[in-house]
């Protein structure tokens, strides 16, 4: 078997625009269980976006835009549907900045040899295939984006940012970009946990070269900026999708800002969508109920989804795209909160 | 509270007719996990409908027409879309007769003292309400029509042909019944497990009362009954909502056909939609491929799906509704394979 | 490759007895999550058998004797620590009768080509390997059995009370049984879905040659008796492994006693342990709390346990076990509460 | 009701020393399912333990000290059962160094109010309760440690070990604790995501209040570090417990010893403990099997256990205590790599 009878059919991103989920959803509405749920959430999401006051961020975790979601989220910042983004490295790095210099997801299966598959340089994603040499090639981009970078402490967003400039200045549009498309709009992409993804490979190698003067990724800032939005803004709404780092990181910043002396709300709209379980006591099962007590979440309007969101997540996002709320909302612009040189402003 | 102010809005059933789920799970189709698992169960389950020689039998298991499901199945069965059904008792007795009857579920919640409903004679499906004095009034009608059939072993496909009747003759139509469809339309409908749900309670009152000659259920026949099918009809297919007795019981008539010296052919197609885990070791979540080592399903076209079903199975049957191929498709009758005497013919 | 080679190493039953599970259940005792909800457990457990008026009801499903649980079962058999059981029939017929009449499960393993396994004859349960050549010889051994029966309906309780007098008279007692250890302590056994397993299999061929004069299977009759057992006794307690059906039959013997007018309180009692989950509103992960609704299961001693029984059940049996309340506990009989001829006393 | 009437009984650590796990363990060995998988991870760790060339890397996540774990790792650092640690944020600081400080976690219940908890400042836990209030002070003793730390990039090691350090100056070893434990035997902890905790807002408290010169957390230098460890041994078994980051990051450095130009072998021993499925395709719950094809784990020793660490872990550990292999370990002081002042040596 030679490596590219494997690599054949690339994974194509689902386009909720094709589609308006809207007569599905309300056949959802009165039934029960997570049907009911999906409805409840969808109409929260309704409220955020008519909530002039409210800035709504998504977060996100799980191999989302590997499995075909990563136009759903571009298309939520090109419509002004979501104003900053938490995400684990992977999605924004391994998955989207990788198709966007011009790499793809394959189709596969998990029914395979997974030795044969190291044989051939192929990562596997449960049933999605990986060139593993096409990720080499991400990370070093990285590493070059890196050395262009002044030596200094940087916030992920910073980063990202500058992997959106890079796209730009290099004319890399071949592929829809969510780090793309939050460069354009104004949308600040945070990932807390930057070095545990392909961005991780790059900087190390960055550093590794640059003993002397180097980048490095303050986690500490990334929270801080955050944590600046919560204090510059009004009312917050979280869109969860999955659980991990960015669940939590994201629900923190409240405290946060208590803890700086500039006390905020609670986030006043919550959705979380997930698969994992409350009762192990994990953080990514953890119900938004639990998350009241912590006075991070409001319990007003909140919905937790029970369901994987390959299939969920579209319906949603259809029905607020085409229910049309989001016309009349602003550009959020959260990124116009930090100056070019990347302070706080 | 008074009971009343707990069961005011009713839970409504979904109507696949009302939206076209093609675009959806043609997005679902080119992505990954579950989403693309849905789009390969749909082309199965086309394919079932185009295959002239292959009768479709559906099994339930869940609390899935108290959460609005009913109008999915009895759509399947109107429209030539399934042959035969087998179920738990719950969904067939308790959930669709018991809205025949006149009775509704009501949408709850499960954030409720339900020390508070037992008091209210309020009975609680996760986030679903019904009324236990009303659950008591579909047991009774059960033992009114057990006291109508002739004190002999039945089948439960056969008493629950006879709730059809009854439903017929006290024009009982305000609310569609699958029940009652079933009976128009020659669908056999199987519960293996018949004494465990609302038909339980009404057939011990009946035996209690009669306890010279009564109606006995013979849950042998039923299999012998199921097994006859599966020898009467050259292909199957299967589609599993749930796992639980309707799963296995349904597998095993392959094996059954051997044993009798007739035998069949696995099942040609599957589809399972679960939320069920193989991991330890449990019919419900046990794979299609592990069914294979048993002789039930053949490996060439099925599929899992791992999901929750208010969500899945209405996209599942509005694509199969849609896509339209069902018009070509005979009525299958298997219902005609027993004669009204309730013997095998 | 040739069948032996994959059917080498026999699954091993656990003895509880050769362990102290209470140092380990203590050290749960005041943690969190599932370590805490075990221990709890584990007090009522040890409560229900302080309890002289309390009789224990054993609910199983899942594959769990073949998993290697069956000695964990006959050990509470014989030592008093249940008195009466209900399964899926998979478990008593599959897995245990089919070990005393000689036969095992064998280690095998989950990644390995079903087809392969599907021409050698080999049956799979995740990891477990069956020889399919001796499930039919099982198979045969209960239709054997059937042709000695009065042809008339019989609980499933009276066959598998059968099955262990065959035991007892073939001199069967080279492998520990659960249903010859039921037949000799009076311990009786309910499947309320007999047919559904290899029992079905030789209920099905006897009725197919005995077309006259055969043995019915009145699951009725077993929901009675159970009924039966529940007015006679004055408080009962229930340990689930697992849910599906056996489940809810036990659950539902509450319902039924006030339906013929002889209301009993709820089970005093009630553990279970599953890996289910609420979320989807299946029976088997409904919470003991949604059942406190129904008016089946008091709440004042419940635990739930979510966690898989492999590993948790010999803790929580041998904790009990080494506790020894058992040992001036009487041997509970419930089985003389049936006559001979199999009618209730 | 008064705060203190909800924070009476503290959580106790189990002690895995009290009791021998072994022979429960050798009871599942010839079992199925998780029972057999569990006894396959304890032959695996047993072997990591007698591997003279193998440094073991525990990646911890979920809320486990919470939950009454922390002695069980504070037990493997102890006597040499384990050279290095990555974590979740939670785990070492708000659970461990908060605990070590002088506080402590509640025996709480999910069936409770969260709006009267809020307003209570109690945090919750699944059944766990925690005093707000407390933990702010925890936050703040972070920030106090931050100022006196160097204002320049430090990686979480360093900082984590200077809280080590912080514990023995004051004296603070009421409360045993991994952190000091570690401080003490030159093990070495990681967490990648360090904002993402109580540390995140102490060191936003400082950063806050340092605007000029401050620490910086360089999650880059995380993932450099925990390189170099594994270019500087010769061969790495890893144990993790839930997933997460801990679980990407650790596998990850077989990748970046490769990118590097000093490629190492994959990890030659690996087990996970999850309750999380693959079926999702998220990371959590993706297999070793999986992480082969991405070259990180090799196949020959590696199991997946599915189950809920509160039971399962002090089973696996008391095990390889009891067995005593680490009796001839010598300590792996992988803190010794590492200089003073933070440089890799």
């Amino acid at each position: 078997m030679e490596k590219q009878d494997l690599l054949r059919k690339p994974v194509e991103h689902i386009d909720i625009k094709t589609f308006d989920a809207r007569p599905v959803i309300n056949g959802y509405a009165s039934m029960a269980f997570q049907a009911r749920n999906l409805a409840v959430a969808r109409d929260i999401y309704n409220r955020m976006l008519a909530d002039r006051d409210c800035k709504i961020i998504l977060t996100l975790a799980g191999s989302l835009f590997s499995a075909g979601l990563k136009h759903v989220v571009a298309d939520m910042i090109d419509n002004n549907m979501v104003d900053g983004i938490v995400s684990t490295g992977a999605i924004i790095v391994d998955q989207d900045f990788f198709e966007a210099i011009g790499f793809r997801h394959y189709i596969g299966s998990q029914f395979v040899d997974d030795v044969v598959l190291r044989e051939l340089a192929i990562d596997r994603i449960y049933d999605t295939f990986i060139d593993e040499d096409e990720l080499r090639i991400c990370d070093m981009t990285i590493a070059e984006i890196a050395d262009t970078l002044p030596p200094r402490p940087h916030s992920s967003r910073e980063v990202i940012h500058a992997m959106g400039a890079y796209l730009e200045e290099k004319g890399l549009k071949a592929e829809r970009s969510v780090v793309y498309s939050a460069y354009k709009k104004g949308v600040p992409i945070f990932v807390p946990a930057f070095s545990d993804c392909s961005a991780g490979f790059g900087l190390v190698y960055h550093q590794w070269h640059k003993k002397d003067a180097h980048v490095t990724i303050d986690s500490v800032r990334d929270f801080r900026e955050l944590t600046e939005i919560k204090m510059a803004v009004r009312d917050t709404g979280i869109i969860m999708v999955g659980g991990g780092v960015p669940k939590n990181f994201t629900q923190d910043v409240v405290v946060a800002t208590e803890i700086l002396g500039k006390e905020k709300p609670m986030h006043k709209y919550a959705i979380q969508l997930t698969v994992a379980d409350e009762r192990d006591g994990g953080l990514s099962g953890s119900t938004l109920k639990e998350a009241c007590s912590w006075g991070k979440v409001d319990l007003k309007y909140e919905q937790m989804i029970f369901g994987e969101a390959t299939i969920i997540l579209p319906l949603l996002v259809s029905d607020a795209y085409h229910q049309g709320v989001w016309k009349k909302r602003p550009q959020g612009n959260l990124a116009g909160l930090f100056k070019n040189d990347s302070e706080i402003a």
